[in-house]
């Protein structure tokens, strides 16, 4: 099985915030496994705002989570 | 009645991000328990990019709850 | 008055999922009390992949509290 | 000005729910505060299922404040 | 530029939700700058069930982190 | 590599909620790095009270965040 998520632990913020976006991409991904698929929904979906905020969301809900596990890189 | 969560340890991050698609797939099941109904479903669903989103959202938020039972695998 | 809610203590984690069920559901019943209505919009809701997604979520947020109630079933 | 909001302790965890179910509801009422309104709203909302999904999900929100503030009634 | 947040702290729970409400505002008129399309937007807003209960919601969201910033006003 | 989040503390709290603002455009931004489009797409979304609202959503998750990494300022 694929490794992906070695550990939340991250150097800086911004890493954090990089693997954040990682965390919310997989759920996607799990949910559609077909790459194609997932290629051919992202020009309607990146051009719709709300389509945007909802994502940028789901970021903002990992970020929490990974901020938390490295002490908000205190 | 079905054992399906024996616990919210797991070894690993990334275990603990399938237990957290686990919960969120569950939390679906008992809402419509008919696995029929559920396939049914499906396509529609897992071809919409606001879908894909709302899902991975779910999954987030619980990946938090087992991210936090894990004191984050530190 | 309904005693509905004794405590947020619960045995194992999957009684604690349990129970966030509940505790999401209690949020519907006391919006609408009415429970034919409630019985007479569940099969649009149960056939609708967003529906349920939504629904997930809600129960998703509410073991989050449980799951802390309980310091994780540690 | 009114005072609705005298402290978040609770006796139980039953009346920690009604005070998030309150503290909801006032969300709703301070964004618009005329009560003939809301009220002229309320039919078309409380018969769709998704109107009601997410009005439990706010009261959710609130519980896990509510239930942190009084120590989750331990 | 315009001091508008100089703390979090507030001497009462009623206080901090309307700090709470205070922010959740501010996350609009920081994306909508302009005073005027905001008014024009209240009408529909404030007369449709679903986008007020949005609107509690992300003041549920602030006023955790409010809660949580005056320990719960313990 | 671009580098934009140098750290989560902040000297005020009013600072805070401008790093969250930022933490959550960045979020779309990654999701839809094309200027122009995000550009094109903004009148549609500024002059939508469920699409500031949503993004409002966004800046408090990321708030939540902030405060805590910055002990609420206390």
């Amino acid at each position: 099985m694929e490794q992906w998520l070695p550990s939340l632990k991250t150097d800086t913020a911004q890493e954090g915030y990089d693997l954040a976006v990682k965390l919310a991409r997989k759920g996607v991904g799990l949910t559609q496994p077909d790459a194609e698929v997932r290629k051919r929904l992202r020009p309607e979906y990146a051009e719709n705002a709300d389509s945007l905020t909802f994502a940028s969301q789901v970021i903002a809900i990992h970020f929490q989570t990974v901020a938390a596990a490295n002490d908000y890189w205190k």
